[in-house]
């Protein structure tokens, strides 16, 4: 187990009308915030007059900013930023997904610096303060609920790129399954394989002696695979919802890092992706890591054999542990294909006539590998994506 | 699942030397501080002179109070008190195990009222603010290192009482495995099962839908399981003592209780025994658990069958389940005897004829009943302590 240091200080709300609480955790902060937000859903649902009216019974002022895309954008981001600075603004309240946390993140980054938030992204030096963050969830999928992270798409070169800072974790996140009933179907499916990737990438690591959170991992994973079928099944199962709601926020709230070094290069191909596509993050993931695993898996086959009996229940077979480890793959697959997505490239409408390119800007031109479980070049990123056809 | 709200704050600092950082996390405090601690093992260990020079590093000026015994005791707690309001401390400061920690926070919340702190512990009034507290661990058992609870003995009486508040949860823990390598047998066997007890009493309740839960403390019950006779083979097996330790805060720090109600009887039933014979907690607890189990098994065997299967390993048999659960337990007995535990109360040296006694202290003189999965009365206390004869 390597060494680390552990300190998550978002408090969860969760539960039966949770959001009637968003007023008064804001309140703590700030009394005058920014209000941000996605496409109609949260308003047609009737769940921003509902967090409205709590924010003014615990006489919180607001200003809105909706309008965040899937793939969030750097241009509304800065958007926002305009907007705290210019009315001094004390928090960001992000109701609605990940891509709604990761803008109000990026926004309470670059609301108290003079410079350009996106330097953050680039590498070039980290955020010393942010805003405050509050969410109020609204589908088990990113984590960013109660994590360190931010992924952003800057338009110009379709670049998509992440910052991970303690600073950044949200101060509150309220979690009530019941506003996920109305998600489509292809949400969900998305959401559910993100959190499966957030777990994987973990699982998939060198360190040695890691087993206690090696099963944390597994009882996640299989909380996931066990409650996603049944949402899709009956969109208003609450209970169901709750595990797979509580699951994906734990999945990502870096307790499943401690002592471990994760290894992230699928979700480094995807962002190459999304980044160029606009696939949803989740069905982008569920057509690398099929590919990535068959890339990688003789490079511990033991743990991939451990993933597939504990995880997808493959009989142990101690003369062939590939076929077992393969067979884990397979189930996986046969996971998202149960859930409605595909694993294959072509799936997403996508050609192959780019994976080059792909390749190419994922390792900087061949400058830098990524991945930790195998550190994967140019042309490994390459085989991988060419796996995906 | 239950409605909840989680938020532990405490910052872990997990691995080798982490106890040279203790002086930096501890200025962020206070600069005056108690340092608490208890027999002699801190100091012969050196351990306490390394913290103090990390603390001289850092500039933080210490009164010390040792002394803290297992079980520990409301006079000494008195005395941590008037140090610190009469040196105007800011901070109380523990190493050592669970009972320096449990003093620690009595003292903390002591040393900011005006009344009695015994008071909480008798339910009268809850704490409005506490000093903080931080610690460095040197056994993997209580879980105090990132949990709302304390449990003080007041020497009149032999009352042994429990507080809970979110107001104690240690502002940082350091944990160094290797602080545990010079710790006699017989207490690492107390400490896993003190663990292992943390476990069971959030698993066995009554609400459902926690299945993720449920996985979550069943991969903890592994990891002790695996890892306790690991350590007692071996005392400098760091890996192991990383995976105990890790396990053992974990299972207490509030997180595996999320969206449950634990029970908690055998605890209270504990406390009694302790209280009055001043045994070992966790050897108290290895004869307590399975006389409860016995007694209550029956109530949901269903649950008592998944654990059985799950984390005892005994074969799914659907035509006898009372034997599948009734396994369970022997094999739970089987553990705690193979690492050096009796599971009888002649086993610690306690004659049966203050039974009746306990029952009556624990329930008030039947005026209430403990435990939440069964509600058990005077009469049901005295039952499962006839069983432990």
């Amino acid at each position: 187990m390597e060494n680390f240091e552990f300190n998550n200080p978002t408090k969860i709300i969760f539960g039966h009308n949770a959001e009637d609480k968003t007023g008064a955790e804001t309140a703590k902060y700030s009394k005058k915030i920014l209000l941000h937000y996605g496409g109609g859903s949260a308003k047609k649902s009737g769940l921003l007059d509902r967090v409205q009216s709590s924010l003014k019974k615990a006489g919180v002022e607001w200003i809105e900013l909706g309008g965040v895309k899937p793939n969030p954008r750097l241009s509304l981001v800065y958007e926002g930023i305009e907007l705290c600075k210019k009315n001094n603004l004390g928090m960001i309240l992000a109701v609605g997904g990940g891509s709604v946390i990761d803008s109000a993140k990026a926004i309470a980054m670059g609301a108290v610096i003079e410079g350009d938030v996106w330097d953050f992204y680039l590498g070039k030096g980290e955020p010393e303060s942010a805003l405050p963050v509050g969410t109020v969830l609204t589908i088990p999928a990113a984590g960013s609920e109660s994590s360190t992270g931010t992924v952003i798409t800057k338009e110009e070169g379709q670049l998509k790129r992440a910052v991970n800072s303690d600073l950044i974790y949200p101060g509150f996140s309220v979690l009530n399954p019941e506003l996920s009933f109305t998600l489509p179907a292809f949400q969900v499916a998305c959401g559910a394989t993100d959190i499966m990737a957030h777990l994987m990438e973990r699982y998939f690591t060198n360190v040695t002696h890691v087993s206690f959170t090696d099963r944390l991992i597994e009882a996640t994973m299989k909380t996931v695979i066990t409650m996603a079928p049944r949402v899709l099944e009956n969109s208003t199962d609450y209970d169901s919802w709750s595990e797979l709601m509580w699951a994906g926020t734990i999945a990502h709230n870096n307790l499943l890092t401690t002592g471990r070094i994760g290894d992230w290069a699928s979700h480094d191909i995807e962002h190459e992706i999304s980044g160029i596509y606009d696939v949803a993050h989740g069905a982008g993931l569920a057509v690398v890591f099929p590919a990535w695993m068959k890339y990688t898996f003789k490079h511990d086959l033991n743990r991939f054999v451990q993933w597939a009996v504990r995880v997808w229940n493959v009989d142990l077979d101690i003369n062939n542990p590939e076929a077992v480890a393969l067979e884990g793959i397979k189930r996986m697959e046969n996971f998202f294909h149960s859930i409605g997505l595909g694993t294959k490239l072509s799936d997403l409408k996508i050609t192959d006539d780019r994976i080059q390119e792909m390749a190419e800007k994922c390792t900087a031109g061949d400058t830098r590998t990524v991945g930790n479980f195998v550190k994967l070049n140019r042309k490994a990123v390459n085989d991988i994506l060419t796996l995906t056809k």
